[in-house]
Protein backbone atom coordinates (compact mmCIF):
# COMPACT_ATOMS: atom_id res chain seq x y z
CA UNK A 1 0.00 0.00 0.00
CA UNK A 2 0.93 3.70 -0.89
CA UNK A 3 2.33 5.56 1.83
CA UNK A 4 -0.17 8.46 2.72
CA UNK A 5 1.24 11.80 3.50
CA UNK A 6 -0.42 14.69 5.39
CA UNK A 7 0.16 17.94 6.38
CA UNK A 8 -1.37 20.89 8.79
CA UNK A 9 -0.79 24.43 8.35
CA UNK A 10 -0.37 27.09 11.34
CA UNK A 11 -0.53 30.92 9.93
CA UNK A 12 1.00 33.15 13.15
CA UNK A 13 -0.03 36.37 12.74
CA UNK A 14 -2.24 38.74 14.78
CA UNK A 15 -2.52 41.10 11.38
CA UNK A 16 -4.69 38.53 9.68
CA UNK A 17 -7.06 38.13 12.76
CA UNK A 18 -7.70 42.08 13.08
CA UNK A 19 -8.72 41.80 8.88
CA UNK A 20 -5.38 44.42 9.06
CA UNK A 21 -3.78 42.29 6.05
CA UNK A 22 -5.06 39.41 3.64
CA UNK A 23 -3.48 36.23 3.97
CA UNK A 24 -1.84 34.81 0.69
CA UNK A 25 0.01 32.09 2.32
CA UNK A 26 -2.67 29.70 2.57
CA UNK A 27 -3.64 28.98 -1.17
CA UNK A 28 0.03 29.20 -1.91
CA UNK A 29 1.26 26.52 0.72
CA UNK A 30 -1.72 24.42 -0.14
CA UNK A 31 -0.84 24.22 -3.92
CA UNK A 32 2.71 23.48 -3.52
CA UNK A 33 1.55 20.28 -0.83
CA UNK A 34 -1.08 19.15 -4.00
CA UNK A 35 1.36 19.01 -6.28
CA UNK A 36 3.81 16.85 -3.88
CA UNK A 37 1.15 14.38 -3.47
CA UNK A 38 0.41 15.56 0.33
CA UNK A 39 -2.79 16.14 1.84
CA UNK A 40 -3.79 19.44 3.45
CA UNK A 41 -6.12 18.48 6.22
CA UNK A 42 -5.86 21.77 8.42
CA UNK A 43 -5.35 25.46 8.98
CA UNK A 44 -5.30 27.97 11.78
CA UNK A 45 -4.60 31.03 11.96
CA UNK A 46 -3.48 31.86 15.71
CA UNK A 47 -2.39 34.83 17.33
CA UNK A 48 1.12 36.12 18.19
CA UNK A 49 0.83 34.99 21.56
CA UNK A 50 3.03 31.62 23.09
CA UNK A 51 0.08 30.09 24.99
CA UNK A 52 -1.50 29.86 21.24
CA UNK A 53 1.07 28.59 19.14
CA UNK A 54 2.91 26.07 21.51
CA UNK A 55 -1.26 24.79 21.83
CA UNK A 56 -1.81 24.35 17.44
CA UNK A 57 1.92 22.59 17.31
CA UNK A 58 1.31 20.40 20.11
CA UNK A 59 -2.51 19.79 18.80
CA UNK A 60 -1.53 19.06 15.26
CA UNK A 61 2.20 17.30 15.14
CA UNK A 62 1.18 14.18 15.83
CA UNK A 63 -1.61 13.90 13.67
CA UNK A 64 -0.04 14.98 10.71
CA UNK A 65 3.25 13.92 8.48
CA UNK A 66 4.32 17.53 8.35
CA UNK A 67 3.48 20.87 10.42
CA UNK A 68 4.55 23.89 8.50
CA UNK A 69 4.37 27.65 10.14
CA UNK A 70 4.29 30.87 8.96
CA UNK A 71 5.23 34.28 10.43
CA UNK A 72 7.02 35.49 14.04
CA UNK A 73 10.70 34.68 13.04
CA UNK A 74 11.64 38.00 12.38
CA UNK A 75 13.88 40.01 14.84
CA UNK A 76 11.40 42.52 16.39
CA UNK A 77 9.71 42.22 20.16
CA UNK A 78 6.55 40.53 18.36
CA UNK A 79 8.43 37.79 16.70
CA UNK A 80 8.01 34.63 19.00
CA UNK A 81 7.44 31.66 16.80
CA UNK A 82 10.79 30.10 17.57
CA UNK A 83 10.95 30.27 21.14
CA UNK A 84 7.46 28.62 21.49
CA UNK A 85 7.71 26.14 18.95
CA UNK A 86 11.10 24.82 20.41
CA UNK A 87 8.66 25.29 24.32
CA UNK A 88 6.06 22.99 22.08
CA UNK A 89 8.26 20.38 21.37
CA UNK A 90 10.52 20.75 24.88
CA UNK A 91 13.98 21.54 23.63
CA UNK A 92 15.94 24.30 24.26
CA UNK A 93 17.18 27.39 22.19
CA UNK A 94 20.59 27.77 21.15
CA UNK A 95 22.72 29.95 18.89
CA UNK A 96 23.27 28.09 15.83
CA UNK A 97 26.25 28.40 14.56
CA UNK A 98 25.33 28.17 10.96
CA UNK A 99 22.25 30.74 10.88
CA UNK A 100 24.95 32.96 13.28
CA UNK A 101 27.63 32.43 10.12
CA UNK A 102 25.20 33.79 7.45
CA UNK A 103 24.12 36.34 9.48
CA UNK A 104 26.64 37.59 10.80
CA UNK A 105 28.54 38.22 7.25
CA UNK A 106 25.30 39.64 5.93
CA UNK A 107 25.30 42.14 8.20
CA UNK A 108 28.91 42.44 8.85
CA UNK A 109 30.37 41.80 12.16
CA UNK A 110 29.93 45.94 13.79
CA UNK A 111 25.94 45.81 12.75
CA UNK A 112 25.23 42.40 13.78
CA UNK A 113 23.14 43.97 16.38
CA UNK A 114 21.10 42.10 19.78
CA UNK A 115 17.57 42.23 17.48
CA UNK A 116 19.36 40.59 14.72
CA UNK A 117 21.67 37.81 17.11
CA UNK A 118 18.01 36.70 17.79
CA UNK A 119 17.18 35.28 14.45
CA UNK A 120 20.40 33.14 14.76
CA UNK A 121 18.97 31.66 17.86
CA UNK A 122 16.92 28.58 17.20
CA UNK A 123 15.87 25.13 18.78
CA UNK A 124 18.82 22.67 19.68
CA UNK A 125 19.12 20.46 16.85
CA UNK A 126 17.12 22.62 13.96
CA UNK A 127 18.35 22.40 10.63
CA UNK A 128 18.05 25.48 8.28
CA UNK A 129 15.56 26.37 5.49
CA UNK A 130 17.91 28.50 3.59
CA UNK A 131 16.39 32.46 2.45
CA UNK A 132 17.76 33.72 -0.41
CA UNK A 133 15.31 37.23 -0.66
CA UNK A 134 17.19 38.58 2.85
CA UNK A 135 19.24 35.58 4.38
CA UNK A 136 17.36 34.81 8.01
CA UNK A 137 16.96 31.55 7.41
CA UNK A 138 13.81 29.16 8.38
CA UNK A 139 14.23 25.79 10.53
CA UNK A 140 12.73 22.31 10.76
CA UNK A 141 12.69 20.40 14.19
CA UNK A 142 11.31 17.26 14.32
CA UNK A 143 8.47 17.33 11.96
CA UNK A 144 7.66 20.80 12.10
CA UNK A 145 9.06 23.01 9.36
CA UNK A 146 9.11 27.39 10.38
CA UNK A 147 8.88 29.50 7.63
CA UNK A 148 8.84 33.62 7.04
CA UNK A 149 5.51 35.01 7.13
CA UNK A 150 6.66 37.17 3.80
CA UNK A 151 4.92 35.89 1.03
CA UNK A 152 8.23 36.34 -1.61
CA UNK A 153 10.01 34.68 1.64
CA UNK A 154 7.70 31.87 2.48
CA UNK A 155 7.74 30.94 -1.25
CA UNK A 156 11.58 30.64 -1.78
CA UNK A 157 11.33 28.72 1.89
CA UNK A 158 8.46 26.48 0.28
CA UNK A 159 10.53 25.78 -2.79
CA UNK A 160 13.33 24.42 -1.11
CA UNK A 161 10.95 22.40 1.31
CA UNK A 162 9.18 20.12 -1.27
CA UNK A 163 12.47 19.33 -2.84
CA UNK A 164 13.87 17.86 0.73
CA UNK A 165 10.29 16.26 2.07
CA UNK A 166 8.72 13.07 1.34
CA UNK A 167 5.48 13.28 -0.95
CA UNK A 168 2.93 10.31 -1.98
CA UNK A 169 0.91 9.94 -4.76
CA UNK A 170 -0.21 12.87 -6.71
CA UNK A 171 -4.32 13.83 -6.35
CA UNK A 172 -5.63 13.98 -10.17
CA UNK A 173 -8.67 16.78 -10.54
CA UNK A 174 -10.90 18.05 -13.00
CA UNK A 175 -13.99 20.92 -12.54
CA UNK A 176 -17.15 20.40 -14.47
CA UNK A 177 -18.68 24.06 -14.20
CA UNK A 178 -22.00 25.24 -15.30
CA UNK A 179 -24.51 28.54 -14.34
CA UNK A 180 -27.48 26.41 -12.84
CA UNK A 181 -27.89 26.51 -9.09
CA UNK A 182 -26.62 23.08 -7.49
CA UNK A 183 -29.84 21.62 -6.07
CA UNK A 184 -30.97 21.23 -9.81
CA UNK A 185 -27.78 18.36 -10.13
CA UNK A 186 -27.48 17.37 -6.10
CA UNK A 187 -29.46 14.01 -6.17
CA UNK A 188 -28.25 13.08 -9.98
CA UNK A 189 -24.57 13.85 -8.31
CA UNK A 190 -25.11 11.86 -4.99
CA UNK A 191 -25.79 8.75 -7.47
CA UNK A 192 -22.75 9.11 -9.29
CA UNK A 193 -20.78 9.91 -5.77
CA UNK A 194 -22.02 6.85 -4.48
CA UNK A 195 -21.35 4.63 -7.37
CA UNK A 196 -17.70 5.35 -7.33
CA UNK A 197 -17.14 5.80 -3.41
CA UNK A 198 -13.73 6.58 -2.26
CA UNK A 199 -11.99 6.14 -5.47
CA UNK A 200 -13.56 9.38 -6.62
CA UNK A 201 -14.09 11.89 -4.51
CA UNK A 202 -16.59 14.66 -6.07
CA UNK A 203 -17.21 18.08 -4.30
CA UNK A 204 -19.57 20.49 -5.53
CA UNK A 205 -18.32 24.52 -5.12
CA UNK A 206 -21.54 26.98 -5.85
CA UNK A 207 -20.88 30.42 -6.72
CA UNK A 208 -22.09 33.87 -7.55
CA UNK A 209 -20.90 35.80 -10.40
CA UNK A 210 -23.10 38.72 -11.94
CA UNK A 211 -26.30 37.94 -10.77
CA UNK A 212 -26.13 34.29 -11.46
CA UNK A 213 -26.14 30.82 -9.10
CA UNK A 214 -23.64 28.34 -10.56
CA UNK A 215 -22.06 25.41 -9.64
CA UNK A 216 -18.51 23.71 -9.99
CA UNK A 217 -18.33 20.31 -9.77
CA UNK A 218 -14.86 18.81 -8.40
CA UNK A 219 -13.85 15.47 -8.94
CA UNK A 220 -10.30 14.07 -7.55
CA UNK A 221 -9.04 10.77 -7.60
CA UNK A 222 -5.69 9.29 -7.70
CA UNK A 223 -6.71 6.73 -10.87
CA UNK A 224 -6.76 8.65 -14.10
CA UNK A 225 -9.50 5.99 -15.25
CA UNK A 226 -11.73 6.39 -12.90
CA UNK A 227 -11.55 9.67 -13.01
CA UNK A 228 -12.56 9.80 -16.65
CA UNK A 229 -15.25 7.39 -15.80
CA UNK A 230 -17.03 10.15 -13.27
CA UNK A 231 -16.20 13.15 -15.16
CA UNK A 232 -18.30 11.39 -18.16
CA UNK A 233 -21.24 10.86 -15.74
CA UNK A 234 -21.14 14.16 -14.47
CA UNK A 235 -21.15 15.55 -17.99
CA UNK A 236 -24.19 13.59 -18.41
CA UNK A 237 -26.19 14.93 -15.77
CA UNK A 238 -25.38 18.52 -17.07
CA UNK A 239 -26.30 17.33 -21.18
CA UNK A 240 -29.18 16.05 -19.41
CA UNK A 241 -30.85 19.46 -17.74
CA UNK B 1 -15.02 46.58 33.81
CA UNK B 2 -16.06 46.44 30.35
CA UNK B 3 -17.19 42.61 29.10
CA UNK B 4 -15.00 41.51 25.95
CA UNK B 5 -15.90 39.45 23.13
CA UNK B 6 -14.14 37.13 21.08
CA UNK B 7 -14.71 34.90 18.01
CA UNK B 8 -12.85 31.96 16.11
CA UNK B 9 -14.15 31.24 12.45
CA UNK B 10 -14.27 27.80 10.67
CA UNK B 11 -13.64 28.00 7.26
CA UNK B 12 -15.36 24.62 6.16
CA UNK B 13 -13.90 23.75 2.74
CA UNK B 14 -11.98 20.94 1.01
CA UNK B 15 -11.51 23.26 -1.85
CA UNK B 16 -9.34 25.89 0.14
CA UNK B 17 -7.28 22.91 1.54
CA UNK B 18 -6.66 21.41 -1.94
CA UNK B 19 -5.69 24.70 -3.22
CA UNK B 20 -8.45 24.74 -6.07
CA UNK B 21 -10.10 28.04 -4.07
CA UNK B 22 -8.50 31.04 -2.64
CA UNK B 23 -10.33 31.61 0.57
CA UNK B 24 -11.84 35.60 0.39
CA UNK B 25 -13.81 34.64 3.31
CA UNK B 26 -11.41 35.11 6.21
CA UNK B 27 -10.25 38.69 5.56
CA UNK B 28 -14.12 39.90 5.27
CA UNK B 29 -15.09 38.24 8.38
CA UNK B 30 -12.00 39.98 10.43
CA UNK B 31 -12.87 43.32 9.40
CA UNK B 32 -16.67 42.69 10.24
CA UNK B 33 -15.44 41.95 13.63
CA UNK B 34 -12.64 44.61 14.91
CA UNK B 35 -15.25 46.91 13.25
CA UNK B 36 -17.49 45.47 15.93
CA UNK B 37 -15.47 45.54 18.81
CA UNK B 38 -14.86 42.00 18.63
CA UNK B 39 -11.51 40.20 19.22
CA UNK B 40 -10.65 37.50 16.87
CA UNK B 41 -8.44 35.09 18.20
CA UNK B 42 -8.40 31.83 16.02
CA UNK B 43 -9.22 30.58 12.37
CA UNK B 44 -9.43 27.00 11.32
CA UNK B 45 -10.06 25.53 8.31
CA UNK B 46 -11.22 22.26 7.92
CA UNK B 47 -12.55 19.37 5.58
CA UNK B 48 -15.76 18.75 4.60
CA UNK B 49 -15.28 15.67 7.16
CA UNK B 50 -17.98 15.09 9.97
CA UNK B 51 -14.87 14.18 12.70
CA UNK B 52 -12.96 17.33 11.41
CA UNK B 53 -15.99 19.61 11.98
CA UNK B 54 -16.91 18.00 15.22
CA UNK B 55 -14.16 18.50 17.00
CA UNK B 56 -13.65 22.08 15.83
CA UNK B 57 -16.83 23.00 16.65
CA UNK B 58 -16.18 21.27 20.16
CA UNK B 59 -12.37 22.47 20.23
CA UNK B 60 -13.86 25.97 20.15
CA UNK B 61 -17.23 27.17 21.13
CA UNK B 62 -16.52 26.89 25.05
CA UNK B 63 -13.47 29.09 24.50
CA UNK B 64 -14.99 32.25 23.16
CA UNK B 65 -18.08 34.37 22.65
CA UNK B 66 -19.07 33.50 19.13
CA UNK B 67 -18.00 30.40 16.58
CA UNK B 68 -19.13 31.32 12.88
CA UNK B 69 -18.45 29.22 10.46
CA UNK B 70 -18.85 28.81 6.43
CA UNK B 71 -19.58 26.43 3.61
CA UNK B 72 -21.08 23.41 3.04
CA UNK B 73 -25.08 23.80 3.73
CA UNK B 74 -26.07 23.29 0.46
CA UNK B 75 -28.11 20.79 -0.93
CA UNK B 76 -25.16 18.71 -2.23
CA UNK B 77 -23.77 15.01 -0.78
CA UNK B 78 -20.89 17.14 0.48
CA UNK B 79 -22.97 19.94 2.76
CA UNK B 80 -23.12 18.44 5.81
CA UNK B 81 -22.01 21.23 8.00
CA UNK B 82 -25.50 21.28 9.91
CA UNK B 83 -25.81 17.63 10.56
CA UNK B 84 -21.83 18.24 11.45
CA UNK B 85 -22.70 21.45 14.01
CA UNK B 86 -26.20 19.52 15.44
CA UNK B 87 -24.16 16.48 16.90
CA UNK B 88 -21.29 18.43 17.81
CA UNK B 89 -23.50 20.47 20.08
CA UNK B 90 -25.87 17.22 20.72
CA UNK B 91 -29.46 18.62 19.06
CA UNK B 92 -31.49 16.60 17.19
CA UNK B 93 -31.98 17.89 13.21
CA UNK B 94 -35.51 19.01 12.38
CA UNK B 95 -37.23 20.18 9.81
CA UNK B 96 -37.89 23.89 10.02
CA UNK B 97 -40.92 25.43 9.45
CA UNK B 98 -39.89 28.58 8.70
CA UNK B 99 -37.25 27.83 6.38
CA UNK B 100 -39.02 25.30 4.74
CA UNK B 101 -41.97 28.02 4.27
CA UNK B 102 -39.40 30.26 2.51
CA UNK B 103 -37.55 27.46 0.48
CA UNK B 104 -41.06 26.05 -0.76
CA UNK B 105 -42.18 29.50 -1.39
CA UNK B 106 -38.88 30.24 -3.59
CA UNK B 107 -38.85 26.91 -5.70
CA UNK B 108 -42.56 26.56 -5.68
CA UNK B 109 -44.00 23.34 -4.25
CA UNK B 110 -43.51 20.82 -7.33
CA UNK B 111 -40.27 21.31 -7.61
CA UNK B 112 -39.32 21.37 -3.70
CA UNK B 113 -36.88 18.67 -3.89
CA UNK B 114 -35.77 16.18 -1.50
CA UNK B 115 -32.19 17.57 -2.42
CA UNK B 116 -33.56 21.58 -1.89
CA UNK B 117 -35.84 20.10 1.61
CA UNK B 118 -32.57 19.24 2.86
CA UNK B 119 -31.86 23.09 2.97
CA UNK B 120 -34.58 23.10 5.52
CA UNK B 121 -33.73 20.50 8.00
CA UNK B 122 -32.18 22.41 10.52
CA UNK B 123 -31.11 21.97 14.36
CA UNK B 124 -33.71 21.69 16.62
CA UNK B 125 -34.03 25.50 17.93
CA UNK B 126 -31.38 27.01 15.49
CA UNK B 127 -32.87 30.59 14.43
CA UNK B 128 -32.67 31.53 10.80
CA UNK B 129 -30.01 34.13 9.40
CA UNK B 130 -31.55 35.19 5.96
CA UNK B 131 -30.04 35.22 2.95
CA UNK B 132 -31.85 37.69 0.25
CA UNK B 133 -29.66 36.39 -2.53
CA UNK B 134 -30.60 32.80 -2.87
CA UNK B 135 -33.06 32.27 -0.07
CA UNK B 136 -31.85 29.45 1.79
CA UNK B 137 -30.85 30.09 5.59
CA UNK B 138 -27.80 30.53 7.69
CA UNK B 139 -28.67 29.18 11.45
CA UNK B 140 -27.56 30.36 14.76
CA UNK B 141 -27.60 27.93 17.39
CA UNK B 142 -26.37 28.25 20.92
CA UNK B 143 -22.96 30.63 20.58
CA UNK B 144 -22.47 28.78 16.78
CA UNK B 145 -23.36 31.13 13.64
CA UNK B 146 -23.22 28.84 10.51
CA UNK B 147 -23.27 31.11 7.16
CA UNK B 148 -23.42 29.88 3.06
CA UNK B 149 -19.31 29.75 1.94
CA UNK B 150 -19.93 31.79 -1.53
CA UNK B 151 -18.62 35.02 -0.88
CA UNK B 152 -21.72 37.43 -2.15
CA UNK B 153 -23.92 34.92 0.45
CA UNK B 154 -21.80 34.63 3.46
CA UNK B 155 -21.51 38.57 2.95
CA UNK B 156 -25.37 39.52 3.20
CA UNK B 157 -25.47 37.23 6.17
CA UNK B 158 -22.08 38.81 7.81
CA UNK B 159 -24.29 42.10 7.51
CA UNK B 160 -27.15 40.46 9.42
CA UNK B 161 -25.30 38.84 12.27
CA UNK B 162 -23.48 41.89 13.03
CA UNK B 163 -26.62 43.78 13.59
CA UNK B 164 -27.79 41.45 16.37
CA UNK B 165 -24.44 40.12 18.08
CA UNK B 166 -23.16 42.08 20.84
CA UNK B 167 -19.98 43.66 20.81
CA UNK B 168 -17.20 45.68 22.59
CA UNK B 169 -15.17 48.36 22.53
CA UNK B 170 -13.82 48.87 19.49
CA UNK B 171 -10.15 48.95 18.80
CA UNK B 172 -8.29 52.12 17.16
CA UNK B 173 -5.04 51.46 14.86
CA UNK B 174 -2.60 53.35 13.35
CA UNK B 175 -0.11 52.79 10.79
CA UNK B 176 3.38 53.97 9.80
CA UNK B 177 5.54 52.00 7.64
CA UNK B 178 8.98 52.49 6.11
CA UNK B 179 11.34 51.27 3.68
CA UNK B 180 13.58 49.68 6.17
CA UNK B 181 14.31 46.24 6.90
CA UNK B 182 12.73 45.66 11.04
CA UNK B 183 15.97 44.67 11.94
CA UNK B 184 17.06 48.31 12.00
CA UNK B 185 14.38 49.17 14.33
CA UNK B 186 14.07 46.20 16.42
CA UNK B 187 15.06 47.67 19.36
CA UNK B 188 13.98 50.72 19.90
CA UNK B 189 10.00 49.50 19.24
CA UNK B 190 10.61 47.25 22.24
CA UNK B 191 11.65 50.04 24.45
CA UNK B 192 8.43 51.70 23.13
CA UNK B 193 6.08 48.26 23.56
CA UNK B 194 7.47 48.10 26.82
CA UNK B 195 6.80 51.45 27.88
CA UNK B 196 3.10 51.12 26.75
CA UNK B 197 3.08 47.44 27.88
CA UNK B 198 -0.49 46.54 26.98
CA UNK B 199 -2.26 49.76 26.62
CA UNK B 200 -1.23 49.67 23.19
CA UNK B 201 -0.69 46.72 21.24
CA UNK B 202 2.39 46.91 18.83
CA UNK B 203 3.09 44.82 16.21
CA UNK B 204 6.11 45.01 13.77
CA UNK B 205 5.38 43.18 10.36
CA UNK B 206 7.97 43.26 7.45
CA UNK B 207 7.15 43.34 3.59
CA UNK B 208 9.48 42.52 0.75
CA UNK B 209 8.21 44.60 -2.50
CA UNK B 210 10.22 45.56 -5.68
CA UNK B 211 13.46 44.26 -4.67
CA UNK B 212 12.83 46.49 -0.92
CA UNK B 213 12.28 45.11 2.28
CA UNK B 214 10.09 47.48 4.63
CA UNK B 215 7.86 47.20 7.41
CA UNK B 216 4.53 48.24 8.67
CA UNK B 217 4.25 49.16 12.48
CA UNK B 218 0.88 48.75 13.69
CA UNK B 219 -0.08 50.16 17.17
CA UNK B 220 -3.59 48.97 18.57
CA UNK B 221 -5.72 50.56 21.25
CA UNK B 222 -8.58 51.37 22.87
CA UNK B 223 -7.69 54.23 23.88
CA UNK B 224 -6.96 57.11 21.60
CA UNK B 225 -5.07 59.51 23.94
CA UNK B 226 -2.21 56.35 24.22
CA UNK B 227 -2.86 55.57 20.86
CA UNK B 228 -1.24 58.88 19.54
CA UNK B 229 1.46 59.03 22.03
CA UNK B 230 3.00 56.04 21.45
CA UNK B 231 2.42 56.80 17.60
CA UNK B 232 4.60 59.59 18.05
CA UNK B 233 7.91 57.97 19.79
CA UNK B 234 7.52 54.92 16.84
CA UNK B 235 7.59 57.94 14.43
CA UNK B 236 10.77 59.31 15.83
CA UNK B 237 12.10 55.99 16.12
CA UNK B 238 11.83 56.37 12.18
CA UNK B 239 12.55 60.23 12.20
CA UNK B 240 16.56 59.03 13.85
CA UNK B 241 17.45 56.44 11.50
Amino acid sequence: MTKIYNAALIIIGDEILSGRTKDKNINHIANKLAQSGIDLVEVRVVADDEGAIIRAVQALKDEVSYVFTTGGIGPTHDDITCQSVARALGVELEENEQAFAMLESHYGAENFTKARRKMATLPLGAELIPNSVSVAPGFVIDNVYVMAGVPRIMEVMMDYVVQVIEGGEIILSDTVSFDVPESFIAEALEVVQNKFEEKVSIGSYPYFEEGVLGVNVVLRSKSKERLAQALGEVEEIFSSI
